[in-house]
């Protein structure tokens, strides 16, 4: 069990141990509660079929939901991205889940992201725009500038801002983001 | 001495103590030359008569300097932040040091910072854009409204960019900077 826990992420030896013996002293009711929500979970959470996010039915809630505007497309590299960007409540559009980015140095490729099955939801669909918001790493902007390239002959392509985020101070930003923060300057409204 | 010291910003009791144990160890030709060091930088830096940046001129480096645009004024809350932009090199206009920001709660009022100079040198000169570089804090916020509602009529205001520090990751940034990150995607190039 301890070797069990140990394989998770972020869960060293120590953790691991506590984690058993604290499995040890419970009743096993509550052990089998916890085995079979594990079991349940992974048999029943799959992707959807249209955005790749997560989801226990084949079309995910954000991509049934009538509310929402099918005709905007955020791009992301994963379903946390979906969550973090859901937790905002500022964007009403869809989602495409991309399952990573691309990075040679890993053996990810472009085949090994879901890049066809977006193109092919922009060329068979009336989209007004794509946003891209892929975290502004190395790979991350390879990424970015890949399938944007990909896509600027189908539709109105948009990425995120780069800046100093909320809250920051000026002094203690990098010289990249400040540069690209001047960059990005805006009107003030 | 160790008094004295304490008094500098980030240093505590300990540190007062090894630098003044210090000071006694060495030979008094270089105690004097600290002591010196000291007197004549308080001596000899000012602010420059027209953007207020730390300068041992009457008019700074940057205000004199020929290869500079005079139309563009960066507005800036303190001469650190002037220190941090020039780090990028990709600005090429002049500066405008308020000296701090709005905050009420520190006593701190339009009249303590040189807002009023600003307003004269965008009335009486030919300026192109300011652009408000202020740290997005609530006090940040506070100014860069204030300021931009006060030279609106005079000429472009713009601010610096909102939005994800590159090299950042989505998923560790805070809601209100994703969700300005959002609100202010540009097209791709």
């Amino acid at each position: 069990m301890i070797e069990q826990f140990q394989r998770l992420p972020g869960i060293g030896p120590k953790t691991a141990q506590r984690l058993a013996l604290h499995i040890l002293k419970r009743p096993e009711t509550e052990v089998q509660a916890l085995a079979q929500a594990l079991l349940d979970a992974k048999q029943q959470i799959g992707q959807c079929s249209i955005c790749f996010h997560l989801s226990a039915e084949p079309v995910c809630e954000i991509c049934r939901a009538p509310s929402r505007d099918p005709a905007t497309i955020c791009v992301v590299a994963d379903s946390r991205d979906v969550i973090a960007l859901e937790k905002t409540r500022e964007y009403r559009g869809h989602y495409h889940v991309l399952g990573g980015v691309i990075s040679p140095m890993d053996g990810v490729g472009p085949d090994q992201l879901a890049i066809k099955p977006l193109l092919r939801r922009v060329a068979q669909q009336s989209i007004a725009e794509v946003i891209l918001a892929i975290s502004p790493t190395v790979e991350g902007e390879t990424t970015t500038l890949y399938v944007g390239h990909l896509l600027k002959s189908f539709t109105r392509v948009t990425r995120i801002a780069f800046g100093l985020p909320v809250g920051g101070d000026l002094e203690y930003a990098d010289e990249v983001t400040l540069a690209r923060a001047l960059e990005g300057r805006r009107e003030l409204h």
